[in-house]
């Protein structure tokens, strides 16, 4: 996933938030025509992400840029992550704004990818999907930042898969072998998600024949129990855990038998430090 | 502020992210046409926001919408926020975009209340103001979130305050005084901020007229140190803390002798729970 | 489905790229101000699709509209579709935009519905999932009219199913279990769907388990061979049939066992007419 | 016309239409970074047209591509049309949305072509023009496809020309002498196009001085009529037959004696087949 | 035309570019919420324009309002032009962008009407056009204001007329008969305009068959020239007089000889001012 | 400020509003791949803006583009502008959409520079500042003239600053005083600008604590009255001068006492001229 997921209309657009007439400040004091040069680094141990978007924001303003790695690297204290080198208003232009893209992708990057690595149990790994549940206008970045950490997404939007919600049950009167007949006739190609909010639900669908039970707040003990209830059933459903889950209690739920663990976490993690150095030449 | 800042393009391109072409679900399951109503209730205490951009959402999208409450008022746990009503199909498609925007802008506002709570010291108070380092594609809601919560914005971005970095001053070579005389005759109009690291830099741009010093992560202890150093001078700038402000010692810095707290803690908070119910007529 | 899938901005836009500056002549003629109705009405049977759009744009330029009847309905020749009522310059400025939409799109859902219908033999009917293959820049609209028709979207675009063409097994060097095991292994919650060219990829694939066998180009004959092919294994995928399927080859797929039909050919159906009548008061 | 009509920021859109967020299969598949090729090759005789946005669109995606030809070139069975050559998933994630694009717009530039073609009689070649009525949302390349073909477009909108239909002349209570004069007073350097939907008033608009007569579905023996109808008029009105002109009736109407052919056939032609062949280095 | 000619979208975005976070002076005075109206009144006599746009915006931001006037009439010095009511920050929201949109509009409108009013001479009128060097980024306004002044538009565009400048030709070698006859047989339905510099160009283009004859920058003693040159030709074009046409020249333009004045004067013209007044509940 | 404050997709805007579907002569005349040149020339002394603009729409149309200037040089009668080199339907489309965007800007940045120079008496200069009151749609551009002539920007919008004018204090009821502290301590770090119609005002809010005291449409003897006036309190603030100030009367205002001169009038001064000469190779 080495490319910007943002074009370059947008990435116009997210400085222009930010600047809409230039720095104030290096025009008032007359340094704009000045070369000059800054370097990213990590703060922090990271799973960096937002390399490419970054770059191309100062290309895009009209600086020469360098990046050795890509988003997913996994970087250590004091790893380099950039360098830019053009004009001083240009690179004061984009500085704050390409920082602040890259802490915060990071950070979701750095979040999942703690949780990929928690998702194992005794040498069984499980797959960590997370939910639409992006904050409002960073869906692009989000999603990449997940997928690059080695997690996937649960699914990206409404359009189209099949999640049966007990809000969407709600409004049938119907036995659930019927529900499931009905989604497959309508969805043939579709896997059918149901989440269910106790095992006797999950007993019922699993029977009824959905594809995966999404398992909705359960702790671990009740996934458990999930799994050993289901365990004799000629259905083969797989189950997902949602809801709570983070890198501390994902191999919890790994050990109580679940296949899929669904989180929304990463999208709102702590942003990851990124320090900026600018030398003149 | 108890308008939406996201004009109804801005809206609908938000809910056309999430579900481009309806809620498959739903319309697999051919419940769209029924009548249906949920509610948003408060499942922590919490400053809300969003609920204007919420309830207009719903109303794109066609459902009638009930909201006695405004951005910015203080919530306790299980304070109704919202009722809206129309067809499943409406509601399902609004749903978790309305309720994941309302959560995240509730943790800003949250996290800046507490913030602005906590600024004070034996009685006084001091002002919150929040940097322009808000999550890449949200600053329009982010802003009225830490506005609504009796924060300020420190600006709202580069092209219309003069805030001089260390960064910018790389590329002088004159006195201090010189560079605030020029500024003052570039931008008659404009406050003159100057970020500084150190108690020495502090008194030297304070003695070179700076109308207010930023002091970039300086412990309470050394802001204290910084406002006895200058206390002699002739000149009477503001002095703004910036860097790791949070409500835990914000009241700290108020003791020390802050004027301003300038933070950015609030972009990246927790979101706040909200809990939402359908109900069938 | 009976809300227009396009916001206002959308329609809006669509209107100027045909109106930028007003109906020139209804201008120069000064027949602006004049009271006026028109009514659309279906000059073929059809299943309409778009009636909502077209109301729409009605209202957003001024004109009151009154339509019976929603996206899917099925109407005999001189049927009404809607009527408006406005100034002369209203009417004129909506009038074909509104009508080519109609025409259009009642021509994609005509024609889905059309295979729809076919897509049965001996009292079994299969689905029938239309391609991502719309024409560029009117996915949403397309949508809507293959949906309102009774068919479903095989995919909405790349980045949310797993179709594992011949064009991505040509950079594998692998047997086909590993890829499925892979794929299981990156994407637990999503159906696997591999297009073949031949009876036995059909079966290669169906041994490695593959969840869709997606049979490209396959004639009827073809189709109830591999159906043979596969009848005693162990795996139970899905044969989907694809490429130039019609309504009026659908029941020989259906007859030949496909389980589901993939076709693109309504996205460049023929327009169905639509009669517009203006009157004057 | 060799040059893209759209801008990179509506290319981008068309592809993040299809793909927002990586074609998930070569994702999943891990094949991603793997040299490949590809070509597009005509599998059907065509005059082509979008190659330039073709092109266009794998560059943007960061691929190299090389096209030896132009929009409006007349290709034969097996010519080539383009090679592209980068990662293995920049090149999945353009194909079809290039591919699909090419065939479309080829099917309007081939149909339209094919009209040019036709509309000869006895040595007389007359110039045919494509109506308004484009695909909701594809004017642009619409346009783009008849022009490159030969033909010229009609009028581009409703702000830029006089086409006087009867639903105008409903709204006026006077003689057409008169609104001839108006409609010249009005927009002097305009022609005035008059549509008829009889020869007798074919005849009354020409007496009033109409630059064009517009014969709204006369079978080409009518027009023949009408052509002899005003043989003796001092008045020269061009004659554009308009409804339902395709290549097997344009030579007709040429025979019959209309100056201009007015059709909307091509904008819902049947696509040309485009094959596009992978290839792993 | 007594609409807004700019969408709702388009209005919000101006607004926007104002005000991205409300009125900073309303907020932090805490007045926001109070009952508050305002008066637009004519402070010069103008032919106003902008007062549906500005209707809108007021509408859009939550104010009622009222206006009893439409884009194109004659107003006197302090002629009401609107009242709005609300709460003070959506008043003082709106109020400027509202009052310079209708200030500069009606500048246009202004000139536009007085060259308009001046195009006569001894009781013969002759039409004003203006061109389409409109201010980059306002076409849609400015093409509004000119046409509610009885002015029309020369062109809208480069695309749907044929206005063939010395530049064009500096490309041909052949003879103007030539090019003539060859526009003729490629865009049969436009008229064809001709620019020339001198009399004895506007006498070559005329015997080879122009429709209109453009005089640029002819002062009116060589437009007079020139209409006595062509007089005894047989054919009979219009002679379109264009360049530093104004007020104070138009009626010396048409006593000319003159058939159409071009003009780009108004798109710069000085704007008319608007006094507003707000008055407290 | 040597770069385009538009991005490429704003460029591209701008271009496709003029010629959506390419210049029609050029094509009818078939002289579209012709090489060819042209170049900008100054037909008046100016300062010169929006070249980076011009530059910019060239390339992006396809041409090879010098200029070996930047916005803000002060150019004499004939200086060079730029010259563009490539197919002469490159040129021919991009021509007077970049002619008239610099001759606009270069208007503003010419009028701008003046009233700069002019704002000096007896060797003392004082800062011209710009409202905010840009035609609608050109903020950007505007802005950047302004500042490339050496003025600044009063502000840039209503939502970063503090200019509290009569209409907002038509809702207060306390002391002046009151209103100071009020948002001193809501926004302490930004400057309080009091709009005043009278001397007496003047007074009463330099003694309230203003920190710029704006004198609206006072004529340059009253602006001496109020600086007398204020001459000995203990407050400083800024005078600055507002309405009606142009190039003849800034000198005035200067000798006055004027601290500040705040304008609108560039933005609707009269576009300089410029020529533009195409070459055939």
């Amino acid at each position: 996933m080495p490319r910007s997921v943002l074009a370059d209309h947008e990435l116009a657009a997210l400085l222009a938030d930010d600047v809409p007439c230039g720095d104030l400040t290096t025009d008032a004091l007359r340094i704009g025509p000045q070369p000059a040069r800054l370097s990213f680094i990590a703060r922090q141990p990271m799973t960096v992400c937002g390399v490419e978007e970054a770059v191309r924001m100062f290309e895009l303003a009209g600086a020469a840029v360098k990046a050795e790695l890509a988003s997913g690297d996994v970087l250590s204290f004091q790893s380099p992550i950039l360098t830019a080198e053009g004009d001083a208003d240009v690179l004061h232009r984009v500085w704050k704004t390409a920082q602040v893209l890259v802490e915060w992708a990071s950070g979701i990057a750095s979040s999942a990818s703690a949780i990929v690595e928690a998702a194992q149990h005794d040498g069984r790994r499980v797959p960590v999907a997370c939910t639409r549940k992006t904050v409002p206008g960073t869906k692009a970045l989000s999603v990449k930042a997940v997928r690059c950490a080695g997690a996937s997404m649960h699914r990206l939007g409404l359009s189209e898969t099949l999640l049966v919600f007990p809000e969407h049950r709600l409004y049938l009167d119907e036995a659930p072998a019927v529900t499931i007949a009905r989604l497959r006739a309508a969805e043939a190609e579709k896997r059918i998600v149901v989440e269910v909010g106790s095992v006797e639900e999950a007993v019922v669908w699993t029977e009824a024949g959905a594809d995966v039970i999404q398992l909705e707040k359960f702790p671990p003990e009740r996934v458990a129990e999930c799994r050993a209830a289901i365990a004799h059933s000629r259905m083969r459903p797989l189950l997902a855990a949602a809801g709570g889950i983070k890198a501390d209690n994902a191999g919890a739920y790994v050990a109580a038998g679940a296949d899929v663990l669904v989180t929304s976490a990463p999208f709102t993690a702590a942003p990851r430090d990124v320090k900026v150095t600018f030398l003149r030449d």
